[in-house]
């Protein structure tokens, strides 16, 4: 097999372009790796599971850079042939600076700080890195991209939804706030302070650190959690609808495809 | 620059109705400063970031005054060029006793409690007017204006919903205080008092301040819980389909417009 | 003005079917009273309301108790003007044994106890007749047989929304039986104990009283949770299309009158 | 009677695809026997209701299992009038291996144990198999395998939905666990730990038994409650659609019948 034919094959299991649709062994591998590599970061953050393991997890770590390293100098390597970059002057520098090449540059950087030891003040930052390593997933999918686009089709009908939804929200602050600041002063105390009351009652999750002891706020509070079952409505609505959107665009795609 | 092109210049930039469905420069200006005003009063309710920092506030609140009180002079010197008031004999009166002026005419009023120094009697009344300049906002959009229209058209399915709930709630409260009052005098020792357990399950908020302890209790509170799902459904439909309304009339404007 | 015209204008005025769709003055007035009778019901419930007011709240009683035998009375004497009884030949009859007047005999009863001064073992019961004098009110609107009607013609639907919500309840609370009886025995110790909670978290009212606190607990809460939000859409989608049915029935209905 | 003629008879009540549509006076009972057996399998962890009374719930298990046997024995004897075994060489073998037969089977075994007294430490894994005993309730009812299949064909909108409802719990918890950790480290002290919280709030179960006290944990918490509201319109849509696809199957189903 020539050079030739072996990028030719690196580059139909590496690129997801390669063939619309589909998605090759490698990056079934690969998909499993961010994932395996974003729950061991998850993982890492309880004490009482890392505790006498530390090695372990950061001879992982370090696998996990060395695979994603791997998988960056492939994609370097066949940049040329995708047709978003082929085009270009410079197709390798392209890659470089795609949105897509950055995530995974950045993706690498973590497994860096397990090499060295890490300094604890960076450690946080870092776990965040790893964390984030989820957005290399983005490449594989156009699913987000088209609930973005479904939503952001609806803006008109989001802003209005939002722009109710925070009116009802500082209304309701301003009234509580009126009936109970004296007999709950530490939870009622300020209008800044209600909106947690408010925003806890109006979307129904009701946790019971907030909640009227007086006569007039709980009357405005059941009046309030009323109310919030048609504020919940439009924005249910809406989503829904952008869904459904989302999904007949892709079937539309599929069967024209 | 004449007199006249100065005063058809401020009529364009003060009045919405000039430029219908486009927001200008000053008027993006005032949106802002409603909405700083409005979040300046909401901040100052919290004692943790006011103390100290009166003055500051008490300035604040001045200029917001000022720029409200030029916008006002602003306005009633082109009332004569707005369409809605040019036809009366004396637009500038007609425009004086408008609902929109009569909102900014009070949302200068707290500024004078600012520089008068403010009786604290007076104090809360003058914050309340403060968070009311969110009102203004209503001359720039007549998204509520439609929804208020559609939620009308639809009053007697909400009137029928309404009823429904009101109806479950009370049968709920009698039977619940039936089953609870003697263990939990409390809180179940009179139907209104067991209204507020009603209202705080069936819209599913549950702070846990009141539950049954009683297995009869829990039996009737689980059936209770279940109808509310039920009960919920109808208003979610009800305001669901009239937001849509809302969206295709708007839509049918601009698209005619 | 005779006997007949007399009849004829009392008829007009107390008995809705004389002209459907609209409620006479005096109908109005028994609506209020119904309405003013139930809340006087509900008040009384109230101890520290109550305290020092029982005169005033027995006289009202014996007024609310010889209005409605007032009323009584008059439907009695224009039964045989309505046509649902003239053609029986004790018309009078008839109306004594239908429904509607057999509810309006038994609201008359409480205020008999009030005179009586009333045995303290009836008064539970007696106040359970005063708040179902809500029923009086099913007379004046056909909503609830349209809404009950429409419900019905979906209980395949709802059968097997309620199967499903059932069949998952049980076995929610067999799996949280399992892995929580031992670490919270009190609250699940066995199967019917865990119900509770399984509804409590399933309609999404959490109330906080039951929640579970060993790992395997968390995670089957989460999954039931999750599971709960598909089932609680079941219901409501059904409710939802039910209640449409109804309004477009009505709709329909008031077009071809 | 002949054998024949009482073979047929028997097939008739035991086999629900003798008359398509319709449920025996047999099978009534057998259902209602189901229903029993499973509801005494709930009652008898109880240990208020079982104390005393461990000798009836034994001879209750024993007698369901003896009329459980002989529903077995009588399918099996008719199990070649069955259209779907009769084409077989072996029609009663490939009945017994069939799942409907198996489950059958496996219900009559927790009597066995009743019989012979019952290890304690087989007693847990028992009382399994006798609440799966609802699974004999399959062979009455499409129902199930009808809603599969729906929920099957919509497997892209639900995966789409699970994925981004996974992922915002995923960056929600990260966020949280860096909010709330030092506050609270017992409930927020590592991101495993912060998923309970946000599986609690974004299907607004909200027990209370863990929420956030920092102002920034707070903002965070309003803002992922928000966000909750649109992830479970997705689903909710969904399954609602899933729903009404059933339906008009089944009325398909039934008109073409």
């Amino acid at each position: 097999m020539g050079v030739n034919a072996l990028k030719k094959a690196v580059f139909d299991q590496v690129d997801p372009s390669a063939r619309p649709g589909k998605i090759s062994a490698t990056n079934k591998i690969v998909i499993g790796l961010i994932l395996a590599a974003v729950g061991s970061a998850i993982v890492e953050t309880e004490p009482t599971i890392v505790a006498g393991n530390e090695a372990l997890f950061r001879q992982l770590e370090i696998i996990f850079g060395l695979l994603f390293l791997v998988e960056y100098v492939a994609r370097l390597w066949v940049a040329d042939m995708n047709p978003a970059y082929a085009h270009s002057r410079f197709p390798r520098l392209k890659f470089i600076f795609s949105l897509s090449a950055i995530i995974d540059l950045l993706s690498i950087l973590p497994a860096l700080f397990a090499v060295a030891g890490g300094a604890t003040l960076a450690l946080r930052f870092v776990r965040f890195f790893r964390i984030l390593r989820l957005a290399k997933l983005g490449r594989f999918s156009n699913a987000w991209a088209d609930l973005g686009a479904a939503l952001h089709s609806r803006k008109e009908e989001l802003f209005l939804a939002f722009s109710l939804a925070s009116f009802t929200i500082l209304i309701a602050s301003t009234l509580m706030y009126w009936a109970e600041s004296e007999a709950q002063p530490d939870k009622f105390g300020s209008i800044p302070r209600t909106m947690w009351w408010a925003i806890v009652t109006m979307t129904t999750v009701g946790y019971g650190d907030v909640y009227p002891i007086t006569p007039v706020g709980k009357f405005l509070s059941g009046m309030v959690s009323v109310a919030a079952i048609g504020l919940i409505a439009l924005p249910t609505g809406i989503v829904a609808a952008a869904m459904s959107d989302v999904m007949q665009r892709r079937k539309g795609k599929r069967d024209s495809a």
